[in-house]
């Protein structure tokens, strides 16, 4: 490891992609023939295969949580505050598995990929995916690795319908789930935001229908307005105003449609396009048709104490207060749904004024508890 | 008077254009050299004067506030549940004067009008209009109609910022303001929703520059963007739980990129086409932007209880519990200031499911509020 990284940095990392033959069946009836998932891990896998923590992403995560991929890297993985030697998520007791989702666009196979039956990219053609699907694929990744239980499956917003689904997919494969910043499905309000930000893709003249790849196109403005929308609703309306007010970008105001007047503009006009540079727009489509999909109480009456009846995990359940995209009320309806199911689940509701993100950041209180309650866990 | 109309409805209705051939100077250094406004009024005007009433109108709305233009007609006004004989804003006692504001596109003078420099119309040429700059043109409006001073300027959202106005620009002219669901100026995540509303229009390639009337096409991809981005903080969340919730449009899902899967998405996708059919791009532009500029206090070391200083009408604010565009927070902020400017002020936070929407339903302890103030004002 490089002396250029900070001591509590597992440092230098390698993804590794890893191949998986066999079909797998989708939620939408139709099946992948073969597949590829792009994994970093961290740390050691212990002899008894005890100690294995699963990280699964959000709507624009990636494998690359924690570490750098070279030295000249200027930022670590998007989970480093929490992942590391004397971390929360403790490198040097957990074996850590981050992996892309199928349907991704950093490695794993997903719309950008070659479709072999055309021998030309996915595109729109690539399978919608859901929250189960992904928990499938995972499992597979699991048993490659010679993992049968996971000592913990861990995730933020939509990573955390991922580990909910787990304990409920296969509940004698989680012994521990932690769902940040969660929800139990999507608000009216949330696929509406979602409609927004598809609409503003589908509808982007340079989509071709989903085949922009074959036109050597990208819908970059499509994808700017998606992410400008989203990263609204991820942060929270007091954040942006501690961090823009009505400051100005210049010394007056220009009184025209095309300046920027406000600095808030102008960073989301960044956001906007830096994010369209590097994302793929049918993964975008896919993440938020995912979000909107889950909802494993549809198949008990919309009972999610009855979903929860048969999990055997042990649940931390923790939410932000000014986080308005899944507010702190989403968690306690899992919170309470786990209660009435007779689970254990220990639920922390932080004070935080940076909305939806806090989950990605080093408050030191969320650090603590999520700390706290990894120390416990057996290995 | 049709016996068709409802009893308590100002029937049909007839708007006047009206000509102001003196030139209008403008916050933003422009000036039109003449102009017209496009007006409706409701009552009599009597013979003091002294019962004349000023509705200005938010983002989307308009000159035709009551009444009907045709007896086809299948909907009212955008007012009419607050506007008529015995309603809260009574034209039993008080002549109403509501106008479309310069820069819409209703039927005053606007981006889609002539320039009489060119011969084509404005377009994006069209100055940017403020605020006081459409509370100056209301003043000449007023003097047209021999009215010295309004009885009460009232209006909701953008228009309670015009009520504001009123006041801290011709405080002799007013006697009562009524600013409901309004806010003293907008919040960063206010002019961020405002934002990625205009990069959806800006960034449509139909809107050529502003110029696309002259081409023969609208932006109708941006527009409906922007509408539908704008009534999802219209609504509150509860709202939209409540009407949709997780309604499917079809009995299953269809799991791809274009199918309208949820409610709530057909609901949002009509809205904006319906949107994109009626409005002008470059009046929506104009309207975030005298949202965006609104800040009264900002002449007044951003104090404004020094701003208001100098008012002399009676204030009667009215907030929405669920309203998240302009939160009862905001109404507070204009109540603190006036009270700390030792004026009159009657507050009323109104218990309402419907988000910022709620200041143009028939919601009975609002309809009722309004009409106890509006009966306390002499004429």
């Amino acid at each position: 490891m490089s002396t250029a990284f900070p001591q509590d940095s597992v440092g230098l990392v390698t993804p590794q992609v890893m191949h998986f033959a066999e079909p797998l069946a989708l939620a939408c009836g139709r099946s992948l023939a073969d597949y590829q998932l792009i994994v970093e891990t961290y740390g050691e896998l212990n002899a008894t295969a005890s100690n294995a923590v699963l990280i699964c992403h959000a709507l624009s995560g990636h494998h690359h949580a924690a570490g750098y991929h070279s030295v000249d890297d200027r930022k670590p993985g998007w989970w480093d505050s929490c992942i590391g030697p004397g971390k929360p998520i403790d490198t040097n007791k957990f074996f850590v598995v981050s992996l892309n989702n199928l349907g991704g666009c950093n490695g794993s196979t997903g719309p950008s990929s070659v479709n072999p039956a055309t021998g030309k990219p996915f595109g729109a053609d690539f399978p919608v995916m859901t929250v189960e699907d992904w928990v499938h694929s995972q499992a597979r990744l699991a048993d490659n690795l010679g993992i049968q239980q996971w000592a913990a499956v861990i995730g933020g917003s939509l990573g955390g319908m991922q580990a909910m689904q787990w304990t409920i997919s296969y509940p004698e494969r989680v012994r521990h789930c932690l769902a940040i910043a969660s929800a139990p499905k999507l608000s009216a309000q949330n696929i509406a935001f979602n409609e927004v930000a598809r609409q503003a893709i589908l509808t982007d003249p340079q989509f071709h229908g989903g085949h922009f790849q074959e036109q050597g196109v990208i819908p970059k403005r499509g994808l700017m307005l998606a992410r400008m929308v989203g990263h609204i609703t991820y942060l929270s309306d007091d954040a942006m105003g501690e961090k823009f007010g009505r400051g100005l970008k210049s010394e007056k105001l220009n009184y025209d449609f095309h300046s920027v007047e406000f600095q808030v503009e102008s960073y989301l006009r960044y956001q906007g396009e830096e994010f369209s540079g590097r994302f793929d727009a049918n993964t975008y489509l896919l993440m938020t048709k995912a979000l909107d999909y889950f909802d494993p109480a549809a198949a008990f009456d919309g009972d999610l104490a009855k979903t929860l009846a048969h999990v055997s995990a042990d649940f931390c359940v923790m939410s932000f207060t000014t986080d308005w995209r899944f507010s702190p009320a989403r968690s306690r309806e899992i919170v309470d749904a786990l209660t009435a199911a007779r689970k254990n689940v220990c639920y922390l509701e932080i004070d935080a004024p940076q909305g939806h993100d806090a989950f990605l950041m080093p408050i030191p209180r969320y650090l603590q508890a999520f700390e706290s309650y990894m120390k416990r866990i057996k290995v």
